[in-house]
């Protein structure tokens, strides 16, 4: 029996690793002082009333006999209705019509983003940016795919841009940015949609951010451009925009129309995932469902509206200092040049060691994030203010 | 862009939308007939009341700040302690002493029966019985691996057994077997295990019907096989276990001693799975932490009961008129030979036409099913009886 040898190229990360332990070490050498992490790379509001009722509903659905719930109604999308029908209002709210047949109900973006690579030839060309959530390198490296960057740097404002010169068959993009925040205005995006359908190659979009998108010139759906259904799969989730990261809902898009070599991407995808998935919690797809209601905006947006205030005092805090950033304005990550010309790990330890605040070097999500730091959104105002205060009077000292 | 051009070569499976067609032409043609579904292969019973209290306490812990839960705790197993060391408590009583690093979370057996191929070779040849559930073979049919079968019957009691002379690196066993009912002994599993280590192979073990099994001769774990650390992967389920089809929670075992080539298969799925997957609901987690609590074991004791007996009146029945089967004592599914010489497909009609009975040929599973049916424990006492009432009064004609 042979492994799969391409899981020897890929690299451990330690970045998060090595985070936690530096960060451990402080603690245990400063028990007194109080580390505040601008780190968190998770949710941390509890769900909304919404779907706290929803989901309890649910809950009860299953004690009874005459309501309980099998295997979903569908075995290739498997979504209930109630959900599916919340997502195509979602969609026409963006001025994106889809048929509920275009609609993939799964566990997850993460999920889905590997799985979808499961219909595609191992014989493709990948460019994926730099830096980059790690995800889209690994998934394609465990199935041997030659691999192409796009430089996201200060100059293109950390969104790069199509290269004519440069051939590639599937192409990754995340707008909002993980990591960098930044988020590609639809004009932008018509480029990329341009450049994917000249060359046949795949756009796989991740939207995992797009509720933080209040500009209404950056795109919240890549099918808001023109031609994205025929050249483009989106990945979207319930983690950020409703808090589900120990929910664990999302839903991916493969238009009925996009084909490649006359064969339907929507059907192989069904095919995909009637063979190797077989769906999400019945009630976790009723507290989804009650995302997109009237009352569940209006809740989620408040939660939203939370993490956007704490994107705002980070801004502020780093506009005030002269510091050059991406993201904080339509995202809750804001990506900051590290001052004085500090290398990631160095401004790493000094802010810890000097303002017991911790962030996530840039430098571990590629190359090109040298020099560069991660800060969240996600922390309490209270917190978020302190952690700037201190980031301010550190760089004034 | 190219697709994976294996998905071309999967067969479209119409088994059981041709069951559903031909059931509803039926019913249009007889509107005043009780038409009974002995092939239903979902389960209809609600949760137990431990589950649905658990799984109550978990929605409100998602409900405040103090109590939310985010991410999985860990990013490769993803289980909650209470569920890890519920489930090393269950194989304990099993007679089988497990790690927690063994263990991995998952959304459910069918996932992780396909997913798990992520981290073997395509170029290795895969084992498959015949007949089959049609998830083994496609998802290496969508990998491009070379198969072989082999071949379950009336000789064997549908039980293949190894044979010295074919070369195999995977091998895919599933015990008590869908569709056939049939379950290995612990003495026939220890020839498959002997078989394996001989061949360097690895035993990829369906476990997903081991709460059926009340003869202590017939394995529920294949750890209770001296070896099996070495040389196999369990995959379970708590669908049929505790009727989670609809909430979707299983654990797939990779013993932390199983390596190949030096490499650690218990590591490679716990990369694959941190890069691929992102755990599974809080919620769903917690329900299924009740389940092998002792309050836990006697509730979901009471719904195998119950479908226990269906079983029981099944086998019962076709004993009184002296048809051959499999199944049916360790197992929700029966599996007959079909009356009269018939085929699959003849033996449906004969009995949808005549006693509005639905159940499921086997010809579907497999050219060895070709002759034989499949019945399920999954209805109600009531119309399971007045089926097999029917069935005699048919055959008797």
């Amino acid at each position: 029996m042979k492994i799969n040898e391409n899981f020897l190229k890929l690299k451990d990360s330690y970045l998060f690793a090595t985070v936690g332990a530096k960060t451990a070490a402080y603690k245990r050498a400063h028990p007194d002082r109080e580390v505040i992490r601008l780190s968190i790379g998770d949710v941390t509001l509890p769900l909304a009333p919404v779907v706290i009722d929803a989901m309890h509903r649910a809950v009860d659905d299953m004690a009874n006999r005459a309501t309980f719930k099998g295997y979903a109604p569908d075995q290739t999308c498997y979504g209930y209705d109630r959900l599916l029908d919340s997502i195509l209002d979602s969609y026409a709210r963006k001025g994106v019509t889809l048929g509920k047949g275009d609609i993939f109900i799964s566990d997850g973006a993460k999920s889905d983003c590997g799985n979808i690579l499961d219909i595609l030839s191992a014989d493709n060309t990948v460019l994926v940016p730099d830096p980059v959530y790690p995800v889209y390198l690994d998934t394609n490296i465990m199935a041997g795919r030659k691999i192409l960057f796009a430089d996201a740097n200060e100059g293109n404002g950390f969104l790069p841009m199509p290269d004519p010169n440069v051939r590639a068959d599937i192409i990754y993009l995340c707008s909002p940015n993980n990591p960098t925040g930044a988020a590609y205005t639809k004009e932008q995006l018509k480029a990329w949609v341009g450049y994917a359908l000249m060359q046949d190659a795949l756009i796989l979009y991740d939207a995992a951010y797009e509720y933080f998108v209040t500009d209404s010139s950056l795109a919240r759906s890549i099918y808001q451009i023109e031609g994205a259904k025929n050249c483009a799969i989106e990945i979207c989730s319930y983690s950020k925009t409703a808090g589900f990261t120990g929910v664990r809902c999302g839903y991916t898009i493969v238009p009925q129309e996009l084909t490649r070599d006359g064969v339907s991407l929507n059907k192989l995808w069904a095919r995909r995932q009637s063979t190797k998935f077989n769906g999400t919690s019945y009630i976790t797809q009723m507290g989804a469902a009650a995302v997109f209601t009237e009352e569940g905006e209006r809740q989620i947006g408040e939660n939203i509206a939370y993490y956007r205030e704490n994107a705002r005092i980070i801004s502020a805090g780093l506009d005030s200092l002269g510091i050059w950033y991406t993201g904080g304005k339509n995202s809750p990550y804001i990506w900051m040049k590290c001052p004085n010309g500090m290398g990631s790990w160095e401004f790493f330890d000094e802010l810890l060691e000097k303002a017991s605040v911790v962030g996530t070097p840039g430098c571990g999500f590629g190359k090109n994030g040298e020099g560069f730091f991660r800060l969240t959104a996600f922390n309490t105002h209270e917190n978020t203010l302190e952690a700037m205060q201190r980031i301010a009077k550190l760089l004034k000292a």
